[in-house]
């Protein structure tokens, strides 16, 4: 979808909504819905129009990355100078997304219209915008395979660089540089290595900690290309396994291929959950698998829909979801395997095809 | 200050904002108050109770980080735990952070508490916490030092490195990669690498562009040491200057060295930015000087106090700052030059001693 489609639609949402205007505060919705990737922007849908503010940080970059969008290089704030033009332009009701926009944000904004129209004029509405990121169109899908398959040739990369005695640091230090090299502009997330007894923690990030003769390693990481994000996990056993390591080993690829097997679109995402769970219930493992099953993945590491227990919602063609049972063993040892899946019409295509089958380095 | 000290403090001036208790959620406040590093918690502050809610996946970390707190693993959000658990403590007004809390968790917040204690029970304070993070400990003050240092070593390491012809993206994962082999948890921020004319661009990220024979580069970076952050920028010329940019240069230093030599406790912060402006407004250039002067580092990249215009806040004995003027000619080039300043009793120390010296490579 090209940004003026995405900003129609935004701007169309919000006159269902019962609002005359929205404005879009949030980093990730602002770059989706045109264009503009600095730190600071306010925009505003009304109607068919579109206005971009931000600060004369961003005055090149914001005609050349925002194009079709009015911009307005703002000396306030940007929300400030967006709430002016609100009023100047007579919107009388506009929208916000009640999730991104803090208390005192909210304040700001009533302080910047004047007494007469600040009754009613901000109402919080749905997100909007975050639902519609939620279904991937063919470009943004283009991009995040390419991060996922980056993802993946770093891995495979990286099997052949682990030896044990090397720091979990120095592990991230050599993944993370890699990435840099093959022209990742970050990584999704703070990197996690957790080796041995650390990897009984779900999110131990990379610490001084040498690498265990015998052991696992988790390696949780993702890197961003052209502004979208891959996520993967693989836990690979460094040594020769001890007696259960294995056989939880086992359990949780078997969950998480069950998992993994029952993505379509219309399916209720708390099943896709079930069906993991299910798997480590029969195996007396459930209670440490401590989260849920999943989430959206794009321009932000945590989008919707969320993969877990009670969610009603439905996965839908395009969508970009994790799978990534784990099962932690306090005082012992951890595995998660995680892959990025896109919903299909025939069910889901795996992003991340790095083996996933037992692995003793 | 020891963590029962900070807690201490923060349930002080929540009495004497009028509430009984504060309900802390930002995770930077949290940590800074009790240790807890992870990525989902709700602090509770009722007089001299401390009580951190957190999920199943920070069990064993919780209680090794935020010793001497309560820890309660909640199966609900840890938000929504933390306000049960207020309504069941019989606590009537607890405060919030209005500029951490957003609109949609407030709604949250009072859905949780029954309807018979919802009025006033949710205040907004003043930023409490944030105003203690300001000031910094010896501890603190200890921890910035050694970041900052790391930083400079960097700096001073890739003057040997650089080469024209490498591309940004090379200089920034040589960066990251000696940075993480010296133990950096993550960098502070995304490293800016900006050369030739990107140099004009004030937030211009490492691109695949390549380095020039002849231009300015401009590195601003920071590493993350045991949770403090560093921050810094230099500006060298790669090849032999042009007509203009030695000039351009010097003011830009001149400028920040006027701003530096003005710390000192009592000074008010737009004072401080004035000292550089005003350099630069002689010079011609202040027009070209789009953003602030500086501003507070620690646990965050960006904490108070700010310095920049009409500013009101003075300096206090203690405060970590930026002070960071830049001068950018679009379609030309751009200059900034960035130390971090400890504020102490006889003016201010730069922490980070790189030279600042025109550096022709």
């Amino acid at each position: 979808m090209s940004f003026p489609d995405r900003k129609k639609k935004a701007a169309a949402g919000a006159k269902a909504a019962g609002v005359n205007a929205l404005l879009v505060t949030h980093l990730p919705d602002v770059r989706y819905l045109c264009g503009f990737t600095g730190s600071n922007a306010a925009l505003v849908l009304a109607g068919s129009r579109a206005v971009l503010f931000t600060d004369g940080r961003y005055t090149a970059q914001a005609k050349a990355e925002a194009r079709g969008t009015r911009v307005v290089i703002a000396k306030k704030p940007a929300v400030t100078a967006a709430c002016e033009w609100l009023e100047a332009a007579k919107v009388r009701r506009c929208g916000f997304d009640a999730a991104h926009t803090t208390v005192a944000a909210l304040d700001g904004m009533r302080k910047a219209v004047s007494g007469k129209v600040r009754r009613g004029m901000f109402q919080p509405t749905e997100p909007l915008v975050a639902a519609m990121r939620e279904v991937k169109d063919a470009e943004e899908i283009a991009r995040i395979r390419k991060a996922a398959a980056l993802g993946c040739s770093l891995f495979d990369g990286m099997l052949e660089f682990l030896d044990p005695g090397m720091t979990e640091m120095a592990v991230a230090a050599e993944l993370e540089h890699r990435a840099r090299l093959a022209g990742a502009e970050a990584m999704s997330f703070e990197t996690i290595v957790a080796s041995g007894l650390r990897s009984s923690m779900p999110h131990g990030h990379a610490t001084m900690t040498k690498l265990p003769k015998s052991g696992f390693l988790t390696l949780d990481f993702g890197v961003v290309l052209a502004g979208y994000m891959s996520d993967m996990t693989r836990t690979v056993h460094l040594g020769k396994a001890r007696a259960g390591e294995r056989e939880v080993y086992d359990s949780v690829l078997e969950a998480q291929e069950a998992a993994v097997a029952k993505v379509a679109p219309g399916v209720v995402t708390a099943e896709i959950d079930e069906a993991a769970r299910s798997v480590l219930r029969r195996a007396k493992l459930a209670k440490y698998f401590s989260h849920s099953t999943g989430h959206g993945v794009g321009l932000e590491i945590h989008e919707g829909p969320r993969l877990a227990a009670k969610q009603t919602q439905k996965l839908e063609e395009g969508m970009v979801i994790t799978i990534e049972p784990g099962v932690y063993l306090p005082g012992r040892f951890g595995v998660r395997i995680e892959d990025m899946v896109l919903v299909t019409s025939k069910g889901g295509e795996v992003l991340t095809p790095s083996v996933k089958a037992w692995i003793e380095l």
